[in-house]
Formats: structure tokens, sequence, C-alpha cells
């Protein structure tokens, strides 16, 4: 994962070198779209995947605004049995809170760095991530062999997230990502919680979306279970794939449609309709 | 093959569930960029690729806009012997009528569904068909256990296309697909048929595209075996990698420069020049 | 690598056919995002990753405007001991001056093209490169059975660019890439000649690039490691990641901010400050 874009070869550069060092390794690459320095958005997006892969999995993630600078270049040692390599600058903040970091070591460059990169400072990427990473999955070192340990106390975090205020009858929270490609909002609203406060499918809820003040979204939706228990274009409140409470317009985009944008400025409020 | 666009992790998380049943098997990424909830453009697609692909390969697509109702997910057995997993939803039509289906059967959700996404319904491309389909690809279940099969006539499929209308001198189709990057046309006219009508390369050919009535091109045109016959920028009608007719411009944009579309109602002509 | 996009079938229909040779190849996408046509583009990008990846990799290369005309289609074997299957369009130059190529065979249609496919010639990437590819990758034949050599003397090379002229405290070049992506510039000046002229790290140099004799930039700037050395949005001199001098904008955008070009008629002068 990398925030380097699909129309250049810096990724096909990174893969090369995985590839030298064992050439049955199998890479996939996960998106090359994180928007650029946005360690944030890379952070939310490793937690999208980390659950679904086996135990063992070598993550490596390369959104580096502090590429060359004193950041710590640091392997995470999940509790779940998975690595993420990436630079130590708010990228493994979801991993911190939400999976769990069991130990974390910087990596070594006077070892595991590629021969003969040392005259160049831009792209650890190829050089530094994916050499170690390629290491690390081919077993020539192991999580020791990455280099010395620092306490998981001095992990580099974002700010967490405004905390949801769920009672009975009433969630509110904030839209933590307004979806680019099909257009969805995603809440930081836990569906157990909603659920708890009272919300069943087939429920009218009335949601109301703001920003500063001004209401960009204030009507009476139906929550249910997918996209398709309304018609094509209306509005629906759903269970998201992470289990946080989602809205949506039935095969429209509601994030353009109504002009929504994410993190903590834009709040959402449900109640019962 | 999904329609969900390459800037997010969607199908990341569908690979490292294949993963976690057998990390060893080989994913390939055909597209996601088939636009948003369109079978037919999928189907169509699938045509593409399937032909020169293994037999036993098992193809997995997700474009599925009534996700979470009760439109069935299916696999279907192929009589080249390989497999799609997809929603039935149209997306099989060009399998159905070009290549057959041995059989269908709807996946058991009971069985195979990944563990701990029951109560989520939005997500079937990780939690039903991502997760079927590597079972399926890894040999943990064979065909018969995908779940019980139903008749192949009950697939769901699009209305077929206008069917071209070949005679001696003269050609008459539609443009099945106006490319957007490379900007070529292409038509349901078979090469064979095409040949057969009297055409050959080197011959000059008039070419009329109509959209309601309104010509939009309307030229004489080489019928040549490639683009590169032609000057650069000037057009070509040639013979298409799937061996229907195709209309370009020479290292130019035919659908952009003429504003061409495609569908039913967009008909091309060809006779003698 | 191809031209092709990435939103269609087209290269994974390449991928198929190799499977169909040997499943087991590992196929991986360099990129598909070449400007369509541009063997320019195509012979640089090559360089960027060739180095990176083991002796014996097989590349495959298409962009090609002269598809299904008498351009040779042809395998070259490099002297680091990789092979690259392209047409023989240019695409070959920086292989040609920087990698070296012990020898280069024209592909033998007869032999090495994907049965079944000799009715259409405009899809050499998926009929001909990628079989002769899969063929060679999987040793289904030698470097020999691709068909007859021919001398390398007669590979189809771009003009090499602009030659720099880095002299004593002054250092004049071009401008290679302005890259879309992240907006960074590249430039012909090999680091190695910048340092050899007085330039180190930490030094404050002055930087004009120029277009036909308008400056689009004139300014002083700083010289150092990487990107974070200076604010952010503030220009910095630095050494790129193949060794030569870049430009850019710390988390900023250099190449839109200042309308920068790249070619032989986009200059770069730097001197001291």
């Amino acid at each position: 994962m990398t925030d380097f874009g699909s129309d250049n070869m810096g990724t096909a550069a990174m893969e090369g070198v995985i590839s030298t060092i064992d050439n049955e390794l199998i890479c996939t690459n996960l998106t090359h779209r994180i928007a650029p320095f946005d360690t944030w958005q890379a952070s939310g997006a490793l937690m999208y995947v980390v659950p679904f892969w086996p135990a063992g999995t070598v993550f490596v993630s390369v959104v580096d605004p502090g590429v060359g600078t004193p950041r710590r270049a640091s392997v995470a040692k999940l509790k779940n049995g998975c690595y993420v390599v990436t630079p130590d600058n708010g990228t493994l903040t979801h991993m911190f809170y939400k999976v769990g970091i069991e130990a974390i070591r910087e990596i070594d460059e006077n070892v595991n760095r590629l021969k003969g990169t040392e005259g160049t400072s831009i792209f650890h990427g190829r050089d530094l991530f994916a050499y170690c990473a390629g290491k690390l999955a081919a077993g020539v070192i192991d999580f020791e062999g990455v280099g010395p340990e620092y306490p998981v106390s001095e992990v580099v975090l974002h700010d967490t997230l405004f905390n949801p205020n769920v009672q009975s009858g009433c969630a509110e929270g904030v839209i933590t990502e307004a979806m680019k490609h099909f257009g969805n909002l995603n809440t930081n609203i836990p569906i157990e919680a909603f659920n708890a406060a009272g919300f069943s499918f087939g429920d009218m809820v009335h949601v109301t979306i703001s920003h500063e003040g001004k209401a960009y979204f204030d009507q009476d939706v139906l929550y249910q279970k997918s996209f398709g228990f309304v018609g094509k274009g209306e509005p629906i409140v759903f269970n998201g794939s992470m289990l946080y409470v989602g809205i949506a317009l039935n095969q429209g985009h509601f994030t353009n449609t109504y002009a929504i944008g994410d993190g903590e400025s834009w709040k959402v409020r449900i109640t019962k309709a």
C-alpha cells in the first residue's frame, strides 16, 4: 500500500527488490491511491484489510512525507500475528487501538537496506521498506533481525476520533469517510451500540448531517441491511462492512449529491423518525 | 473483476480472505473499473478474458447492485471447464450464449460464508464470493459443495444484442463498445460474415455511424488488418481482437473525436465505397 | 507494462495466455498507464525497474503504435541476464545505452504465436508478446527458440538526450521528467558529477528552469538529501532515486505549481547561490 499512484513504476521497483530476495514470494498490491502524504487515511485503510489476511502476512505501507528525515522506519508485530513495515508516522494508529501492537522495532539500515542505494534518501519504499519486508517474509531475518526494539508506547499516533454518543433512540457521531468511488458514507457509530439503542432493520430513522452548524442532509431514511431495499437513488441507513453505521443512496452517489465531506467537523445525528 | 475502483481497499480485503484459505493461490486482478452497477459491461468483459485462461480457473465477478437482496449468489460451471462466481444478475449473459453454462449452483450461506460476517449484508464480494471462490479454487469444496443446483434456464440474462444484418456488399450492425482508453469502436459484425459478404483487406469501404437518425460519421475508410496502414489520425476499419469488425483512428481517439456512444441505438452501416 | 490503461480487460487476457502456458508463473503488473503510443516513456520506465529485478526475469512491454505493420516483434537478452519482450520501436533505447543488450531475436510467428489468433493483427500483446514471453519464462523455449537473431546494431533507438554540461560550480541539463503524481522533476544531471562540481548537501544553490528563453522558475533552493529538510510547500534540490539531480516542493506539486514540462527544450541550470 502506498500513495504513489498507479501511473508510474515506483511500486514495480519495490516488487523487483522483493522478488530478488525470493522470487516465490507472492506480492499483492493493496492500493496505491492513498491520498498523498495522508497517514491518517493509510491507517484507516490498513484497518480495512489486516483482519482479513492470515497470520504471518507482512504488510508494507509507504505513505511517507518525512522520508529521509529522522522519523523512524519500523516494523510492528501485531497481536494477530501479522507485521506492518512502515514509517512510524501515524500510519499505525488503528493497529495500535484496534488490533494491538505486540512489539515494534526500528529497521537497522546497516543490515536491512538494499546495497548500492546508500546515496539516495528519497525512496525508502524501495531501498528500506520493501527490502526489509522481503527479507522478513522470506525468512532471511526474523523479527529480532529487523533492528532494535523500542517501546510500543512511543509509536506515533493520530489523535483518536471524536467518540460517538449513542443513547436510547439517539446516535450522534461523525462522518469518518465520504467515499469517492461509490459515494457511501461511513460513520464512527458502532452498529452494536446503534442496535442496542433501539434501532432495528425496517425502522424509519431521521438523519441529520451537518457541518459548522449548517445541515447538508435532513431527512427520514429507511434503516435496512442493504441498498436494494429502497428504490434506485433513494437514501438508506445500513450496517457497513466493518460493522459501523453507513449511509448511502441506492446506486447513487451520496457524497457528491449532498456535497458531504469527512472528518471530525462533519457531524451525523440519527433519531427515531 | 469488480466495479469497486482502484482507490480503496475493497478488493484487497477480498484477496486476504482468499489467502487465508490457501496462501499459495494466485489471485489476478482482471479490472476493478467496470462502470458501477453495469452488469452488461461485466458480462462483456468476462467474454474478453475467459477464453484465454486455462480450464479450472475460478473467476470472481462482483458487480452487484442487488447485494443483500434476494438475488441469487451463484457459481456457474462453464462448458470450457472454468467457473464464474458472481451474483446471478445478468453478468452471465455472454457466458450463457457464447461459452455455455454446464450447471449453476446457488451459494449456501450457511457453509460458504466467511464466519463472523453474518451481521453485514453489503460486502458479499468479501464475505461470500471471495470466500466461496477461494474454497473452490483451493479444493476445500468441489462444485457440488457450493450449494443447491438450479436449472441453467433460470440464469438471469440481458436481452441479446440487435442481430447484425450482413449481406453481399453491405453490413449493418451496432456499436457494442465505444472504448474509453484508446477510443476504438467495437461492432457486433463478425469478421467472418463481413469477409464472406465480399470485403477484403485493402478495400475502401463506406462507413456510416448514426444515432436516432443523425449521422455522426459518414466517410470512405480503408479496411486493413491494423492501424498503421493509414496515416496518423486517419480512420481505419479492421478485424478486432475478438474477431468482430472494429473502427478506429490510427493513434487517435475515434470515440471522442466523433462523439460516438454505444448500445443498440448506435447503428453502423458499411458498404463498398 | 503497457499503455492499455486499467479500465479494461486487455492485460487480463494477456495474463490468461501466460497462465495457460504455466499456471505457476508469477505475473506482476508494472504499470499500464504509459502515455498511449509513447515509446520514449516506455523506455525510461523500463530503466526505472529493470535494475531491481533478478536475472532471468522476462519483462513484457506493449507500447505498440505500429502493431500489425512490419515493425519487428522482438526479444532482447540484456547483459544483466533479464529479457525484454517488446516491439522493436524505440522501447529498448535505455536498455541499449545503460544496461546493454547482449543479443536480440525477432519472434517467429509460425512458432510463437497463440494458435487461433492468426485472423487478427491488432492485439500482439496477447497473441504474440504475452504468448512468447510465457513460453520463455516457463522454459518451453529457450532464447534461441524465439526466432532468428539480428544484429544489436539494428535495434531502433530514440535520439539520446541532450548531454548535461557540468563544470565547477555550474550544472546545466534538461528536465527528463516532470512527474504527474507527486509533481517532482527529474533531470539528466548525474549526482556524482554534480557533487564533483562542488555541490554538497546543505548548500543553497540557484536554480533556473527555462523553456524557449522564458524562465519558469528562478530561485535559491536548499540542496539536501530529502524533502523534509525544508518546510511544507518549499522547494528542494535532492539526489533522486536513480542518482540524478531532482527538484521538488516538499509535499507540494512542483510540476503543476510552476507549469513545468519535460524534454530537451526544458532546460535547467544550477549554480552556487
